[in-house]
């Protein structure tokens, strides 16, 4: 259910908006390429479901960095030849973003870019510090100032502190003193830094271009708009560097071991783009896994097909159809013209939002049992109103089942939730939720079959937010 | 294939783009309601599929007439609430248009409106007048000035000449003139119009609102999206005038019999949602059994599964795939954020508009022998370059089938299609289209099997378009 | 007193606005010339001050004409080379147009263009006729549409209702049939028309390009700019054909006898930019002339200086200043950036319309009997407004002076100004205006003296806003 | 010669716009108004001339500050309702800047805010340090980030690391460290701190609010537009607190004795509007002087007439007049609609930006000896063009006068000059400078003359601009 988002109107659909998760970022980079921030600007493009808020660019030229960011799509941000042209040079980074409403703010938007001893330097950051209130306490209390509210700013308050000489040990020495996820791209004037967390909990991927460039990216999806080739996941605990003609890797300090990955197992469940390969499998794969898991563990005998919402969890309900031998159906359509208006009708504006989303097939839904897939639940108000507009066309049953275990606990690595009290599953138990969104019967899976469906070591996951079990302290 | 339009960039997929057919145009009217307005823009929204190149609203407080028109999609002309104030009163009636490139032109956006001795008169049409030329010349010769070049410019000018007294007198009297497709709304300061033709090319549905007001649109879709409720078709040759609490219906005078309808089949096979209800029937249902119908005509042993070209061949595919017992799958995903930009990468050009909109999912097509479903083929060039971008995902064969006959005649009743030498399946047969795609086979929905798919009588459809015989003389 | 005006923001200043006089329009003709619609936009730039509520250029380029028009400054209307390269062709005539807010609409946007029997023709029209709405009911008994509110369209349904066969004949006998002023330019395919009403209300003028192209205006100031040479002026009742190398003139065929000129005086008080030479003669000479008549009807012996409220009644001033000896001044600085804001502060919104605009310079009136110079007085609201500001800074007299006679009739012949009953000297004696201004003494030019000032037979001059007598039967 | 910017077009007069000199900023703050967004906006306003290229406002609502800046003009970047109801509260400051292209940038733009160990706290500043290079290389050594070009950052970061606990005392702190100019002010949550440099380089004004509210602005033209009351001018070294009820005033530490105040006499030549009071005197007041002393060091025996360049020179050359007995003349008017378009002529585009600006008045200029005044002359290639404009008028004899001496050395407090080498007087004899541009005679005024006109102890100015010496040690 990743959402439209412009900045020409205001948003109707305040609620649903607030109903459903958010990635809080993507980032892209290249790296001696003669069409680098074009290359950027399209990886962003197809990155564009990670964020919506806002977007930006820096590029060097090898001596000056060039930056331009605003507020809106990829496509709103860069809308004519000469901002892309400003951003002159063979390397680029790039960064769209999602943020709660508070801190929406264009001083947010990144990547953020500093002058400091070394130099120039910008980042661009997918992820979340759990630490950064402390450092930056301290760093005030210090004497640092700071213009954003982002963890981004800390992180480079920490490198341009650091005692050691060289930019690659500033930069380790900084990680070194985060906790947290992180994705991260440094671009210097001649050199990308490439970072992630010991962890791994956000994906990144590392890419080749023709001519001995380098690429790398949130998800696969963005090399396959450009015609790059996948070469490997960047490790957790990693830093690459790319200076010239070389590539050199760096092990991130880490002051307490790490056994695991923690894995974001929500970017095979909903996030990711099905196109995508991420964290070693392709998502698509996994995505139907969890619908298959799903139908053993949950299944709706006698019914007469199975659905999704669309468009996000269409490929769970179709591995649910494939395990339980139901045929697949398409019930709903979203039309993906609209999403938000300023306009709405006077009376029944309660379950407006939905409609301008969604609509029934009216034919195909009307007197069947039905089985509704969708990934997940957050608040329940938005499925609750999707249920009314598909019980408008008269099915005779709706079981709803979910390709992922009930949400228990919020996201501090990274995913906007709402708090614990606004999580549905926290208060209520499956049976009062059946009963407060008004289906037949509603099944979740459960985490071991979630984690078991994955073929991956289980171990590897983050499960925090079905759990209360956080692998990073907080 | 629906494309999104926006008014602030370039397009670059403009060869695709013109690869596809369109329809030239929505209609929407209430009758009234205190929001008319608003209601109209929302109907207007649910109908942007069919028309994303200009939007406007004419709205009467019962003494005068306002307007809004331009360029673009129905949320960036009405983008604010003074623009939508300014509409005010509880009757309304709105346009979404596509049109060719040449005659694109802020002058030609409806409803147009004009001043003329019974007052002020706004139209908004749909369809296309095949005499509009000769009448044209006739009353340019005889002293008439045209500022625009629009079918309805040419209506308003036989309304005003006409020598009846009455409103509704003097619109039969001008509709009795015309010859082609129109589904057409009439304002005055106080009463609506609706007008179809004899032959019902286009369609036209009228509804209810609560409070007794009343609403009229292209496809039920828009009812869904307000509320309001389904009435029945307006009859083809019928005009509704619709004044105060009144309704009248007649009959629109024709000089020639005819036989029967001719409806577009090609709103079943493609232009309308599938969640709309047109010409009696559900377009899902229909366009699920032309899947059907093809599936028994063209059939592929031992294919793998069954997928459809997002999101137009989705139910076609579905179709296929029940009647076939094959599984039916998601091979190409569409990136719903894009589908144009003014950057594109400096090497592979060519295909780069096609991946822009889709991209593969790669695990599910490699090595398969796949079954792949579109609606129609016009060009064959975006079909190409749809093939040659499943093929990078290296299934082992891929055949295509589609839910239509090979087109092989323009239309000249409302869509926009290219010349008769540029139609694919006009110069080359079957054998050569599946060499010039690629795919190792084609097959085509046969005409009969289209009508008879649709299970009502079929003398009622237009099929010009695949046979050369044009129901309305051109 | 010319007002700024800007597509983006709402006018704080509406009342001070509307009391002022405005002109309806600005046109600007090339013909032949490889650069035509740039020279036209540069044109229109200099014509500004003639109207700033909608701009439009056409072009052809001997083949097919084409056109851009918008709400706003030439500057905002035509924004981007995009929109400059769309109109080709070496003959362009562009339109600067302010109206009364009721039919500020994009559809009165000019030059207008039309097809017709003759092919394209597009006008642009500086004037105001008395009989089109005689005109207009008649040809609407008889069938016409109309799209607009303009004279203009008026005149293109009469072109077109000709029997005559060659354009030229045609345009004639629209012309022959219309009454009021006008200084008009059409343009065809190939031939550029340019005429003037047989009284020679509005100016027109006459240039020349290098390489043999040729240029009109409103007023010379245009050529300047552009770098053109002034040829002569369109004579009144003349109408000049030019097309390929010939230059024809032809009179407009008049049914009653014209025995005078009837030049709007008004473009010599303060319509027209002071560096331009219309109706034969140097605007700033004549306006200074006016000044010193005024000094020597009404002087103001024992005054400190004198001073004009800037910038249109300046060169009155210094008039003023030479003919009676007296030291002229600068006592009110103009803020040359605004105009008009959405924001007022909340106390004292009343005169802060004037504030924005204006502000005194204390050290220069504090203690002085001062003579202030201003060109007219309409309602005499802004006045008011000005002299209770200029109070603010302690002057010991203020004595008025006006290079006009009193205001007592509206004006039918192109300039906006407000109803009789909201001319402030309709209604009051020149004591009572003095009284309601409040200043010491306020006087007057005599109309005898204002024409004596021109040093041009008086009878060629409109007086009718002066005196109620219209020289051209309304 | 203050030009006009507008964000939506490109500059034609690059050349022409480098050949004047800009003022960097101007600064305007108000403290305890409930208007407070507002009237910060309309302050920006009065003081646009100030800087056209960014503007933004801070607000503080007693608990936290919400900031909107961003490139163009006050009316541009404050363009709707909905941004500055955003800044609410009582207390806002503002900022209007121009810069030097090279680090034109939206992140430079003003006010500045940060969030340190004392809280949020924002800065608006007109005036250029001196030693802030130094500074920021001992503090970038030091681990500080910077994320703009601006000094207000390293005033941010000097306060940020102060280890005073008082806010007031971490900004005297700061101001000890720093040399050069500022009139600065500093908004935290609840209180406003208006400082200036000890030589009181820049002006900066205290005034009055109805209901116990103050303003502080560059000049007083700002309180003339909102209705507020001048109390005094900020003194050189004072740093004033108001907070709640309280108004304190601290002395900047100093710790170099600072003997005069070096104002800068450019105010008073051309930079501030000539109706405000600042320094202690009224602008028109002294530029009359300067005009009169003029003419008294280089008077035109014989001429004609005096004019002025407008809009700058008009009070130094009505001081001309009045002082030489001769009559004060407009030979050159000037276009308020425009300055800059992105259209020019193909041919004689040389002069088209002076042409674009000013028009003579034909009538007066020929035959005539003039005497034309303009303020001053920075590189002369404006100059020389307008000369060669004015000469097409046929003047008889054009003899320059200059209100300022020759401008010989560059700026460093605050005003945007060209290198040494790119001042035409820095490489050429007066006599040199007479040939080039083209006039039969050309005088300056004296420096000694310049100082004797403002009737102020010449100590207290600095004169840096014309004899190389600078009061602050760069």
């Amino acid at each position: 259910m990743h959402e439209f988002s412009d900045d020409r109107s205001e948003l109707i659909d305040l609620e649903d908006r607030m109903d459903s998760m958010h990635e809080e970022c993507g980032v892209f980079g290249v790296y001696n390429h003669p069409d680098a921030a074009n290359l950027t600007y399209l990886g962003l493009y197809a990155l564009q479901h990670r964020g919506q808020e806002s977007s930006g660019i820096v590029a060097s030229n090898g001596e000056k960095l060039s930056r331009h960011t605003g507020m809106g799509l990829v496509r709103s941000v860069f809308r004519n030849i000469e901002m892309m042209k400003s951003l002159e040079g063979p390397h680029a980074i790039g960064h769209v973003r999602y943020s709660t409403t508070g801190s929406s703010s264009p001083t947010n938007a990144q990547p953020f870019l500093i002058d400091f001893k070394a130099g120039q330097l910008a980042a661009a950051h997918n992820g979340n510090l759990v630490n950064t209130d402390a450092l930056r306490s301290e760093m005030e209390a210090d004497g640092s100032i700071f213009t954003s509210s982002t963890d981004t700013e800390v992180i480079m308050h920490l490198i341009a502190r650091s005692k050691y000489p060289a930019m690659e040990a500033m930069i380790l020495d900084a990680l070194a003193h985060v906790k947290g996820s992180y994705s991260i791209l440094f671009l210097s004037k001649d050199t990308l830094y490439i970072a992630r967390d010991p962890w791994g909990v956000r994906p990144l991927v590392l890419g080749k271009l023709g001519d001995g460039g380098h690429c790398v990216a949130s998800e696969t999806c963005a090399f396959d708009l450009i015609g790059a080739e996948y070469v490997r996941e960047v490790l957790p605990g990693e830093m690459i560097r790319i200076q010239g003609d070389r590539i050199d890797t760096f092990q991130i300090p880490r002051f307490e071991p790490v056994s695991n990955p923690a894995h974001c197992i929500f970017e095979f469940i909903y996030f990711s783009r099905p196109d995508s390969f991420i964290f070693g499998e392709n998502v698509d794969k996994i995505r139907r896994k969890l619908g298959r898991q799903l139908a053993k563990e949950s299944p709706v005998p006698g019914a007469d097909f199975v659905m999704g919402v669309p468009d996000s969890a269409t490929t769970a309900a179709l591995g649910f159809a494939e395990e339980s031998g139901l045929r697949y159906d398409i019930g709903l359509v979203r039309n993906h013209y609209v999403g938000r208006t300023f306009i709405q009708p006077q009376q029944d504006g309660r379950e407006f939002g939905v409609r301008l989303k969604f609509n029934t097939v009216k034919g195909v839904l009307k007197g069947k049992k039905i089985v509704m897939v969708d990934d997940s639940i957050v608040r329940g108000t938005t499925m609750k109103k999707i249920i009314k507009l598909v019980r408008t066309a008269e099915p005779a049953e709706v079981h709803l089942r979910i390709s992922s275990p009930p949400i228990i606990c919020p996201c501090f690595y990274g995913i906007d939730m709402p708090r614990k009290t606004d999580l549905v599953a926290a208060g209520m138990s499956v049976k009062e939720i059946e009963e407060y969104l008004g289906v037949d019967s509603l099944g979740y899976l459960s985490v071991d079959g979630m984690l078991e469906a994955t073929h991956m070591p289980k171990e590897n996951f983050c499960q925090a937010c079905f759990t209360g079990k956080y692998p990073i302290e907080i």
